[in-house]
Order: structure tokens, then C-alpha cells, then sequence
């Protein structure tokens, strides 16, 4: 993940100055609203993904939707490019600053603005936290349902632009399938209202095309989201494995007995062995693999659901199942799941983060496949992943201080990225694309693809002034990156290669 | 639903003549593949919306995705507008042609090309009937899910180009929720691969802009659906209500308690007593309204939801509750449901099927407010409708022989839509805006927003060749319409006024 900085390839080619930019924003925004002191610059360095780090040029928190369309304007009449950023949270890099740009945070913006009772939908600011929507209408009995493992920092803002997903994303979808209507500034500051509080919305998909893009087409600043009622009863069960294999075909065998799990993860020995030491969840230390199944709903049907789950596992080779006895028990089992990051991250000094997804029959093969890479390049997976969806979460253990060994778990997270896509699947699952994987992007789409996805954000913003650089590669990019098929030098669609 | 032909409006602006696109298109596709003749393009003069009929220059019916992308090449090349067609079952008039521009009829490429049972996905084309693919994978206990009322004739691209629906959305999802993949041809006639095999699609979501997009975005040729394991056990319940607002107030209910019907529709009391006369369903002809509550899945959870069910029915109001003793039963009670619009149309000469989304909680306001609009203008309204999503279906009863009755139904309509923004809805739900709707969708949304969706077409089509002038209504429309605000005479984007 070292970052060698491309003025070309990163679109940094306008030369405002700082002073010029100051004075034209604090013409229409409070100073106290603008960060330009190397000091106050530095903690917005990064996101998530911190092995990437870009000092902005400016860092820009307005507190009012018409503060926010007033610095788009600056910026478009200046052609200043512009990051948005929530919570900070994301793992690709989609917040990465650029040298000569804006980051926009919209962390101020944080007002829940209505909760809908009768018809379950709130109206929140990007920037109030995801964790929050759920704790202001849980006295109702409602919940929202994206849980990504950040819930309680990052915000929904920032769900929205990476299409956030999380533990229940199986049973009740990601952000996308969470959100009934948006309102977005574009680059030119003007407001639209797309989507509506119905069930369907005239016109293009423009809701679903916005979520996941990353903050590439405009700036989310008001979203209408579904809330549910938190469900009368949930119960987990956990299934132990001597063969991560069998585990693989166990989830399979659970979907195809007409069963759909709130959340389905699965963790091999070495993810299970690191949070048991770290949590003492109660998770068996020498199992090969554990799958965690959870039910919820009325408690009857639950109760048969648990049943009927049980007896797949058997059937599939579990050499014991296990259901948490109690609440108590059902939170430390999933305490095991969500703190198994961390705890793997005890084991060595660096983890890699891979998110890739794949078809759910592919799981036990796209899993020996990576055991055998794994002892190709000599670093070992921890596999935690949210099984039922197909998205893989493999953390590639390593240590940064040994010469080279950086590079090899880039080059090992590539290779796993590849079998991904043979495997037809995606080099995403629910991190987003961002800075990390704008490469990999050649592999999964051809010069037609890549040059659509362009057209599409060329309808939003001519200039490519929002967050440019990541999410999808230039063409000039993908060539480089060795995907692509260059004719005696000449770019297929030299018209594009702006960023 | 007078149909007043406007050439600058409806953007045929091309003196192409039919020798010449003849000549060329012979030039690429077997003669056998083009109709011409006024007797063989008569049948193609409409869609499901028969009031709307435009007899086009040319149908081309072609057999294989090759000769598709030539067709386009050419039109391409000559600048001649195309019609994308798939059964011609839709309610909108989406599928209605140009004088002078090109029906591609999608019909012949209707295969089913794969069919993967452990990832639970098929591959189809276009011209393969919606019923046909549960009926392909009905041995092996799957089926797909959107189940549109025409899904014996309608086919998977029309399902895809109007995000269709069906009685069974509300827990399953639109068409948009059961796709992966789509491969599709731009007008240039190249091929794109949008989507994934997997959960997750990354860069921008173009599956969901392009479903749903009527045809003006591209040519879907190839499309990957997901199946589903046909539920253990269905059974459905009817609630029997002397009254329309709580009716309409137990719908709420139902979904407050935690409950996912697999459908939850209503029929008021003219649509009962028609459907009641026409196929003895065994509905009480007495009610004022009804509502059939579906629930699906695990035959315990199934019986325990319908106990739930009819114990919520009871506290909302309901005079009686019917669970159907058995499967034929079952079969009746639906029978008497899918055959109210025919049911409805023996009752007058001619009825104009609306399709408009409200959000739940309004649906007693609604009712109420369109049985005023009804004694207003003097027209019955008979409902029958997908409670659960608050997509209405109100048919209006009128006599096309009578001078100015068309004209008032479908002013009616209007005032209905129009109803329907105001309760925070939306034109349409599940049948598309078409050529029906184009000049509501001026109502919906505003000039900056209709500019948006200009941009992304342009995107896709910069020279407008694809369905021009259904779905987004140019801004000189919405300012013939009323709806927007006109400076001096002057548009606010002139550039966009091409159709």
C-alpha cells in the first residue's frame, strides 16, 4: 500500500493557490469553518486505510446545507477538486485528501430531522452516526438495519457513498436496499431531490446510482432512511468444524433449505483461535473452522428455524452445534466475531484487510485456493467473513518493519482479488473501491465498461471535480496497470484521460 | 389517452426514408428479419396501452445478439431513432413506436442460456417469458420471483426495461432486486457487462440505473436472474371489512407487527362484487372492503404468522377472517384477485388502470380523498391494489362512446397522480411512465432534476436515438404542461431540446 504520488495520475493539475482559495471561501462560509494550518490539516490526512496519507490543501466543516452548496460553488468557479468525508472510517482510501483540493467534512452536518412512526422511514444528515438513527427510535421498537463494524463512529453519510453493508446485510440488504430518497448538491451547488418516501421512483435508478459512488457524482446532504421493527426474538448457533471445506458447503446447504439467516459468518482456526484468546468468546480453539448462524423474528418461528438450522449442520459434517443459552451469550458470541480484527491484529505486527466478494457455491474452492497461496508467499490468512453473501474478509498477516514484506501482501491481496473475479465475483464486497483497488478495477471491467462508467460521471460533474482519482480508473490507468490493450501508445479514448 | 401526434415534441426530426434504412439493414440482417409492410406493422402499432398507436417505419425482429448490435450500428450510423420491444404487454405505451424510427422487437432471442443450480442464478435472454423461467427451474423446487399479472406473456427484458413488480414484491423485491447481470448493447452496438456474479457490483451501480430505464439507456440482451427455493408452505387469510379506512389502517398493523407477508393486497367493494360475478372466488359481496394476506416459508412459521395475522386482522376491525381450508381454496382466492381488472371491465365499457405509490401510512387519507375525486367527476373508481408497498391500482369506469368521458378519466388520472405526490408518492409504482406519463413526471420532479436525468441519458445515448420521448419529458414539455417556470419565453436549457 505505499503511495507514490502521481500529479498526473491523481489530477492534481490546477494551480490555485491556498490564499486564493481562503479568501474566496471565507467570503461565503465562517472562518472558523475552514482548517488550513498544517496542525489542524494533519488529523485529516487519512481515512481508514492508513497506509495512504494526503495533506489537503484545505479542510472545509460547514454546518448548514447552504454553507455546503456555497464551498461547491467556490470550488467549481475555481475548479478546485473536492473529497467529501463523513466519519473518517472507510478502508479503501474513498476519503483520501488530495494535495490541491478540498475535503469536504460533512461531520457537522449531523441532525437527525424527522422520525416517521407510521411510515418507519427518518430523514437524518450525512453526518450523524450510523449507531445513532438506531438508539434515537429504538423507544419505538425500530432499528435501521446496515450494521457495518464501525456502526458506532461512522456515519451515514458515508455508508451511503460506499454502499455500506455489515453482519445483517444477508437478510436485510445494504445501504442501498436501506434508503428511500436523497438530497444531494452537485458540484455546481444545486439541490436535487431523487428517489422519493414510496416504494418506487419514476425516472432513472438515481438513488441507487448515487449510493456506492463514492462522493463522484455529488454531495449527499440529506437521506431518508428505512427503519424496521427491531425484530420479537433472536437466537444464534454456532456450528463447529474440523474442515473449513465442509463449513463452506454448510452455509450453501443452509440457503438451500429455504432459510435466511439475519447474519451467517464464518471464521477459520487461526481468526478463531486470536479472538478466543483476546474475548473468550467460549469459541472451540482447535475447530477448523466455526460458522455463526443467527434467527430472528416472531420467537416461534424462530425457535424452528434454530431447529431446522441445527439439523443442516449435522447433516453437513458439524462435529457439535452449539446455541447461545441466553442473550448473555448470544452477545459474547458475536462479540468474538466483531472483535476478530483486532484480535487477529495481536498476533502479528500489520494485518492487510482483503474485501472481495464471490458466488456462494465458489466458497470452499475460492477458501483452498487461498491456503494455497497463502503458502505460496509464505504469509499467512486469517479468514472472518460474512459467508452467507459470499463476502470474504481474508486478513493477510505480515510485518512491515521486514524488508519486502509490505509489497508481498500487496501482492498476495492481488492475487486473492483475482481469484475473486475468476471466480465470478467482485474485487469489492462492502468497503468500496476508493484509492485501494482503482487497479484492480482493469481487471474487472473492459475499456467499454470503464469508459461508460466515465460518460456517467461526466453527466454529474464535466469538470471531474468530485473526489477524482479513485473508485474508477482513468483508461491512461488501466494501461499502465498492464490490463489493458494499448495500440502504438495511443489511449483508445483519449478524451478522457482528464484525471 | 387521446394521442395527438407532435413532431417536434416526439423527436422524429429525421427524413431517413424506409428504402434507404431497408437497404441498409438488408445489408447486415437476413431479409426475413424485417417487416415492412403496412399489414405485417400493423400489429406492432401499440403496446398494452392500446389507446396510444403509432404505426412504425420498420420492426426488425432479430435472431441472434450479433444481428441486434448491427441493427443498432446502422441506425446508429443513420440517425434513426429505435424502439426497444420486448412481449408489448406493457401498460405505459414504453414499448409504443415512431413513425419514423426502428421497432426492435426482442422476442426471437429467448432462450434460456444456463442455468446454475448451486449459485441459485439463471442466464436468459430477453424474449423469454417471465413464467417461463420458474416453469424451466419449477424440478428442481426453484422458481424467480417478481410475478407481474402478464408474466404468462410479458418477457424478462420488458420486466427488466419497467422494473416490473408483481403481487408478490413486497417481500420479494422489484425485478431490481433479482438481478445480478446484465449484458447489454449501447446504440454504438457494443457490448457491456454490467453487474456481477456476486453480491456486490463495484464502480457505479449501472444494473440498477439501467433497470427500469425503459429502453433509453441500451439494448438488454442477456440477463442473469436470481431463483428462488419455492417456499415449504403458503396459506393465505382474508379479512372482511365494513369499511375501507380500516382496511387500509390493518395493512399498517400487519407490517407494525413485525410481519412480511408475501403479498397483501385490497379490493374495495365494486372490485369485489365484479370479480365475485365473474368467477365466484367466494369473496362476500357485502364488504366494503377485503384484504388477502399471503404468508410463505416454513410450514410451522406459516402457521404461526397466519394465527398472528388474523388475531391483528380481528383487533383492526374486521368483521370476519377466512383462512383458505387448502390449496385449491388458496388458488380461488387469488384467482378472484388476478381477475378483478377483467372482472372490473365487464361492469363498463372501457376502465383506465392507474398506477401510482403512496407511502403506507396514507393509504385510509387516499382512499377517502379519491372517493371524492370519483364523486366529483361523476366517474366510479373500483381498487384493487398492493396494499403492502401502497401501490395503488384505482380503475376508473367510463364510456368512451359517451362524448368527453375519455377526457375526464383522464383527468381523473391526473388529479389521482397528482394525489399521489402530494401524499409524498410517487406517478407510478410498478407499470413505468412511458409515453403515459410523460407529462406527470413534470409534476414530480423539478427542472435542475429533470436536467440530471437529461445528463445521464446523454451519457448513454448523447444523440438521443434510444426511445426518445418516453419516461423523461424534455423541459419544453414540462413547460407546455404548466408545471415550470419560464423566463421571457425563454427555456432555462435549451441545449436539451432535441426531443
Amino acid at each position: 500500500m505505499s503511495y507514490k504520488y502521481d500529479p498526473q495520475l491523481d489530477g492534481e493539475i490546477r494551480p490555485v493557490s491556498r490564499p486564493v482559495l481562503l479568501q474566496s471561501l471565507t467570503a461565503v462560509i465562517p472562518a472558523a469553518a475552514i482548517l488550513h494550518s498544517e496542525e489542524q490539516l494533519k488529523p485529516y490526512e487519512c481515512d481508514g486505510l492508513s497506509a495512504y496519507r494526503v495533506t489537503p490543501m484545505l479542510v472545509v466543516l460547514p454546518e448548514t446545507v447552504e454553507q455546503t452548496g456555497a464551498v461547491l460553488k467556490v470550488c467549481h468557479r475555481l475548479k478546485v477538486p473536492v473529497v467529501a468525508r463523513g466519519a473518517g472510517t472507510g478502508l479503501s482510501g474513498g476519503a483520501l485528501p488530495l494535495q490541491q483540493g478540498v475535503l469536504l467534512v460533512l461531520s457537522k452536518l449531523n441532525e437527525i430531522l424527522h422520525i416517521d412512526l407510521e411510515n418507519r422511514t427518518a430523514v437524518v444528515q450525512p453526518g450523524v452516526r450510523n449507531l445513532a438513527i438506531s438508539e434515537a427510535v429504538a423507544p419505538h421498537g425500530l432499528y435501521y438495519a446496515p450494521d457495518p463494524s464501525s456502526q458506532i463512529a461512522c456515519s451515514i453519510g458515508g455508508n451511503v457513498a460506499e454502499n455500506a453493508g455489515g453482519v445483517h446485510c444477508l437478510k436485510y440488504g445494504l445501504t442501498v436496499h436501506n434508503i428511500l430518497k436523497l438530497n444531494m448538491l452537485t458540484i455546481e451547488g444545486e439541490l436535487l431531490t431523487i428517489g422519493s418516501d414510496a416504494f418506487d421512483t419514476p425516472g432513472f435508478d438515481l438513488p441507487a446510482l448515487v449510493t456506492g459512488s463514492e462522493g463522484m457524482l455529488g454531495i449527499i446532504v440529506e437521506i431518508t432512511v428505512k427503519l424496521l421493527p427491531r425484530p420479537q426474538a433472536a437466537k444464534v448457533l454456532m456450528g463447529v468444524f474440523d474442515d473449513v471445506q465442509k463449513a463452506g458447503n454448510a452455509v450453501g446447504a443452509i440457503i438451500a433449505g429455504g432459510i435466511l439467516p439475519a447474519g451467517l459468518e464464518m471464521m477459520d482456526n487461526l481468526a478463531i483461535r486470536a479472538a478466543e484468546d483476546f474475548i473468550q468468546a467460549g469459541y472451540p480453539r482447535e475447530a477448523e473452522a466455526i460458522l455463526l448462524c443467527e434467527l430472528d423474528g416472531i420467537a416461534e418461528d424462530v425457535d424452528s428455524g434454530v431447529e431446522k438450522v441445527g439439523g443442516i449442520l449435522r447433516d453437513a459434517g458439524a462435529t457439535e452445534t452449539r446455541i447461545a443459552r441466553d442473550e448473555n451469550q448470544r452477545k459474547l458470541f458475536w462479540a468474538g466475531r466483531k472483535s476478530a480484527f483486532p484480535a487477529v491484529g495481536r498476533l502479528y505486527p500489520d494485518y492487510y484487510c482483503m474485501d472481495g466478494t464471490i458466488p456462494r457455491r465458489q466458497l470452499a474452492a475460492v477458501l483452498h485456493a487461498m491456503g494455497e497461496l497463502s503458502a505460496q508467499y509464505q504469509l499467512p490468512i486469517a479468514n472472518v467473513f460474512h459467508a452467507g453473501d459470499g463476502n470474504l474478509h481474508p486478513l493477510i498477516l505480515f510485518d512491515a518493519n521486514k524488508p519486502g514484506e509490505l509489497e508481498k501482501a500487496e501482492a498476495l491481496g492481488g492475487k486473492i482479488l483475482q481469484l475473486c473475479i475468476e471466480a465470478g465475483g467482485t474485487i469489492t464486497g462492502e468497503h468500496g473501491v476508493g484509492r485501494e483497488k482503482i487497479n484492480h478495477m482493469c481487471l474487472q471491467f473492459n475499456t467499454e465498461e470503464i469508459r461508460q462508467f466515465h460518460a456517467v460521471k461526466r453527466a454529474f460533474d464535466r469538470e471531474q471535480l468530485l473526489n477524482p482519482g479513485k473508485n474508477i480508473p482513468t483508461l491512461a490507468r488501466c494501461a499502465e496497470f498492464g490490463a489493458m490493450h494499448v495500440h502504438n501508445g495511443e489511449l483508445p479514448f483519449p478524451e478522457l484521460e482528464r484525471f
